[in-house]
């Protein structure tokens, strides 16, 4: 584990006209404040990341598929400090990952058809994403 | 159209690793308030509704598959009262729909797998939903 990073499970209310998956409410430990809400899709293999904010607080969700995540702590106050952490979200493990900023992270797409939804503190701004693509940084 | 239903052509940032599709931000149009994100799916053929909040301001985008939805609008002091508004949304019509409390609304799963998100002003609350399964209302 790393330090702040959250994981939060999450009810799934099944009805046979299709199920309701819960996100976050504004009740909910985890939430700070509300910027954004996207969905980013990720094709099988595809990899996103490195990437690192500076300002935003993530809520990570997966509804569709399954995708996997890599953390990796750099920061030099914090007790985890270059710890790494690895986990899977899909419909069979899920929960909400609430990660602070200044954590690097990176995700891979594992089925078919895969979809993350961040609900964003802060509306996206690429001044306060740092981006390293050749970090010599290797998961499967 | 239903008087304070709005419809907000949203963005899809292409990439061939998959794309992003954009939701809501804070400073968009439409936004209130954060109360809840949740998702919920509705099978091919399947009607969700009658439904009424009393309260919630629902922010309704569909990033997967196609769904109807309808609204009938019975508030009596509105321009459109009595008036029906029926839509289609899906990834080829990518909008989101900004509906105020006190619409009456249903909305039915057009493809095999539809995804509905809901980014409501307040966190579901039984108490401030009327439901009315029998609604003499019909739509195809």
């Amino acid at each position: 584990m790393i330090q702040d990073i959250l994981i939060t499970k999450l009810n799934i209310i099944k009805s046979d006209d299709g199920s309701v998956f819960h996100g976050i409410k504004s009740t909910d430990i985890g939430f700070e404040k509300f910027g954004e809400t996207y969905f980013s899709f990720i094709n099988r293999g595809a990899f996103k990341g490195w990437k690192k904010h500076t300002k935003m607080t993530m809520n990570l969700i997966v509804p569709i598929g399954e995708i996997r995540f890599n953390f990796i702590d750099l920061r030099e106050d914090s007790q985890t400090f270059n710890e790494r952490m690895e986990i899977n979200l899909s419909v069979n493990n899920y929960v909400r990952l609430t990660v602070p900023s200044s954590i690097w992270f990176g995700f891979k797409g594992l089925a078919d058809q895969n979809m993350l939804v961040n609900i964003a503190s802060i509306p996206h701004d690429p001044k306060e994403v740092s981006e390293e693509n050749k970090m010599e940084l290797e998961f499967n």
